[in-house]
């Protein structure tokens, strides 16, 4: 069974399993008090060229946004997102668990531009009756997107002016942030977005690790008290050290990125091959997530040695498929499922 | 100027007013153990023809609504509603400030339907991800809706079968149950609503009362303990005979009938007028909300006068707004308003 | 049967009821956007002799002391308060519904020392694991207390300046304000609460009112957006004017203290006659509630005629019950009262 | 220097270490679906002696905490526990965070009773006013406890006798529990615990693991729906497989018992010691902390060499600390320290 379904089906990336194993028996302060976290912090501020930034380090994805919202807003100010946004969709309400109601802006292509975000809050401040309304305050966005689309520059340089201008915080989810950053097309850099927002964070679950998720946050109103929330939530590590060795890790030699541009070149490569076989793609990408529209007879001949995951019924005939390369992915298997998927279609 | 923007302007209904200041003086016990109450429970049971029903008084509707949503929940459970849902448009984020979320489904008139609902909780339990979806557990409905759109009997018969069918709470928004209950065409009674839903509020505040709620429960499983959860979110009157007092005038000789069908007959005069100048109606309806197309240079004129609230843009050139009549409306004042209407449509 | 279980028993104080005759046909905007609110804004600016405090108007008291907290505080920070403090013991967990946690510090007689407070916070501060621990953020004291004694003006001035000094919010519940400002020996204004709090509430419910508490806050940190969170929390009326009637009212000619005053006398005269028969009081105390120690045959006997309230066991064949005046207690009453307690005594 | 003052110091058993590492690149499903959850959940259900035990995995004790509480309880509903509980001490008001008040129960030794427990909920029952009270639902206990006490048999069976008559939910807190299970004196089982609970949890971060608890619940009532509270609460770890792979190895031969015993019998050294140089312990104890009462003077020397956490102040001269031995506690620094111990005692 060749596995595509999703990225986090390994564990690790080897340098990482290899530094765990390295210091496993050493002694260290807990929650992420320690000095591999230090380093991890350093080098994070460093890749942002910031060294002011607070940076911590969360176990996952729903943890975090919901920690970071939680943290940001009063009890009557809610997060505007994507209506695709994750913390929508898939988390089983864990923003509203914290008391916040999530604003949904539309969207085909999982992104929000600051245009909709400045006549939305326009809109509320106007409406004669704004205190019966939960009151945007923070704006989610992720890149890339839960579609696999990035921000440009432009377009995040945007969205930061007007959330400024607004009194807003611009929260950017990094979950698959590597991917997005060395996608072929894109001008963000992890400087501009650490300039930009005014927190995001950069995924490790996704992108090379065991687990984990590093916080960054530019603005110190964010920033005050942050653990007390982490632990409030649950997201305090005992042994926090493993979240240090491993961001450590990645920050080190330029791991992060490198692993991610293997995977957006492995996507590349079945795209390629989409291409060539004539299937369309559902929302055009250049990450690590390929959103394909194929006939069901194809899909249902590819299942039988190849996992991905369902995404959307497009016709009677054919619906749209997800299909994740990784930083573990290896490139025989996208070879081999390129293979099949010709040979399919050429039936 | 005549107030037409709401249809809570005036204090309470002189029948009302006479019981309080008549019984000002007595000592009653608190917190809604009084014989008042006692009285008004009863009285609504015979009205519901269940004497088996728990009724419970609260003072306002948002407050009824996030005490009976959270009463109902657990913690990853959501409740439904049409888009234009009061909980998920007017009440600051209540319900998600008790850590649900709400769960919109499309809709034009205000109303849902039986078929969304399955669908909707089909869906969700197809999903292969359903974990990470908040579970859709209570269906909520105005009626008369925000629109001022009603269920008809077999829509409301759907609904509550698919709702049992389906292990969901059926819960119904009253806030103009009275409106509802007397408009041309309605076919459902207070009786079919208590046995359709397993919980609902008749509205005082809007219907003659100066304040007030009546919960009225069906099924066991939302009541128990339910006091508790009205204390704790704030809505224990301490005088609760104030509520009791208005309710049982209220549900003496038809009262709170009587001055509903007044408040309707009003709106139809409005209407006719409406009807008779050409001026389209956002939405049909016969409740006691009016909401009409018309030419922004007449509103212009009109708001010289008259109150009415804004609604929605329509054209470039007209928008809707709401009148609202009500159990205080004075027929002269519609009249009024009418003339007022035709003159400035014949310019 | 007498009455002296509590002191909200009667309606409201005759000039409300007939304010409130006089206005009921009468149209006013909703949400206490009228001008009868702000009329009584202005009188409670001026009794408090600031005209920049922003002023409220809530239903109850449980309502009011979670809104302002919730209004307070961040997620990770909690309110302190004495270990008999009603938001502790009597609200159904109301603020903990809101996400924070009550903290404790021991007190016999209702009220908490500024050294308390300060060592509580130092000790939170110098914990090593203090990001593990709740952090203080507010101070909630109620004067009287919940056991009928006063904060004297030294006292108050230390809690605030400590307050200040350690960057806490602090946070008076007046329920009974108006009981403790008219007591024997009392040293406190108004003027002077609403200097030293950041916040703080006059009661209504149980001072001459049909329901109603008024918010006074002076912080303007606090202050921001509040009515959003009145309405999240189900406490924003429609027909707010009610409570400006009220309050306006109440703030007309001294009302509230005279009524307040008179409670106190009836109630001094109770204390006269326990002392007289050799009763101890369970707290000394010169406000509306007499904590009496009594034989419990006595009580067994009184009980007949007269309702009071159960405090807690004393000895074996002793218990305190709580007897309560209000701006409505009867002098007859009362003397009633002391002829039984004195007859029975004398058996 | 040697580490004394927690049992998290170290990264994990060599075991566990290598099942990690030799799993690294299997390829699972997501989200504890796995075959390594699927083996580990059948040894935990076998050392229960009960094969239709619901086991879950979470990442941390404030997270499991949280979870298993808010999955347990209604809103107006409050846990109980010793005062000095995990939950209501060390966890940021993390229960509160869910809406849920703790309501603690005097203890010196960190347990509490089934008496205490029967009178706390027969006293809320019996009060006039219990409405206006937290309704006490769930019974929190931990064991070993915080002190590092332990539950007899005979305490826990009159524990869950009690819970179960008056329809309370007895929760363990086993973030310790290997320790306890083997301390000299205990006489409960895994099995009797799995038995008497309605549900606890098998602590791993601890206890060998990286990090880690196993959710073992019994009462059906509770297990319903649990996985969606795990992802809301942002417990619901993407690569679940590292939970699973780590449970399956300390389930295997034994493993769990065995490192406990190790830590058990390091600790039992260390009390030796103290015995002998006379220095009494704060509470007599069995398990893997030790609390010990030691001069200033000798702690001060003490720590320049060894790390021990503060506890508490016992006199001017003398305080108790905790030192703590663990599954990678090296039998030569116990040595070590301990011949610190008595050269610094017999100065």
């Amino acid at each position: 069974m060749l596995y595509f379904n999703n990225d986090y089906a390994e564990g690790c990336h080897q340098s990482i399993l290899d530094a765990l194993v390295k210091t496993n028996m050493e002694q260290t302060l807990g929650y992420s008090e320690d000095s591999y976290c230090a380093a991890a912090r350093e080098k994070i501020r460093k890749a942002c060229g910031n060294d002011k930034l607070a940076v911590h380090f969360l176990v996952g994805g729903t943890q975090t946004n919901l920690t970071v919202i939680d943290a940001a807003l009063r009890p009557h100010q809610g997060a505007m997102c994507a209506s695709s946004g994750h913390i929508h969709v898939h988390e089983t309400g864990a923003v509203e668990a914290t008391g916040h109601k999530v604003l949904t802006l539309p969207s085909t292509d999982g992104k929000i531009t600051a245009r909709q975000v400045e006549q939305a809050v326009l809109a509320h401040r106007a409406d004669g009756a704004f205190e019966h309304i939960v009151q945007p305050k923070l704006v989610y966005i992720s890149n890339p997107t839960e579609l696999g689309t990035l921000y440009t520059k432009q377009e995040l340089e945007d969205l930061s002016a007007v959330c400024q201008k607004l009194g807003l915080y611009l929260f950017l989810d990094g979950a698959r942030l590597g991917y997005g950053l060395m996608a072929k097309g894109n001008d963000l850099t992890m400087a501009d977005i650490a300039r930009l927002c005014d927190v995001f964070y950069i995924g490790g679950t996704k992108v090379g690790a065991l687990f984990g998720e590093a916080v960054v946050i530019r603005n110190p109103a964010l920033a005050e008290d942050f653990r007390y929330i982490i632990k409030q939530h649950g997201g305090m590590l005992a042994k926090g050290r493993l979240l240090g060795i491993q961001f450590d890790t990645l920050f080190t030699d330029d791991l992060y990125y490198k692993i991610s541009a293997h995977a957006d070149a492995m996507a590349d490569r079945l795209r390629d091959t989409l291409a060539e076989i004539g299937a369309p793609l559902l929302v055009p990408g250049t990450t690590n997530q390929v959103f394909a529209i194929l006939p069901d007879t194809l899909l249902e001949e590819l299942a039988k040695t190849v996992t991905f995951s369902e995404q959307e019924r497009v016709s009677d005939t054919h619906r749209a498929v997800r299909f994740c390369t990784s930083w573990a992915t290896k490139a025989e298997n996208v070879d081999t499922l390129c293979r099949k998927l010709k040979e399919l279609a050429a039936k």
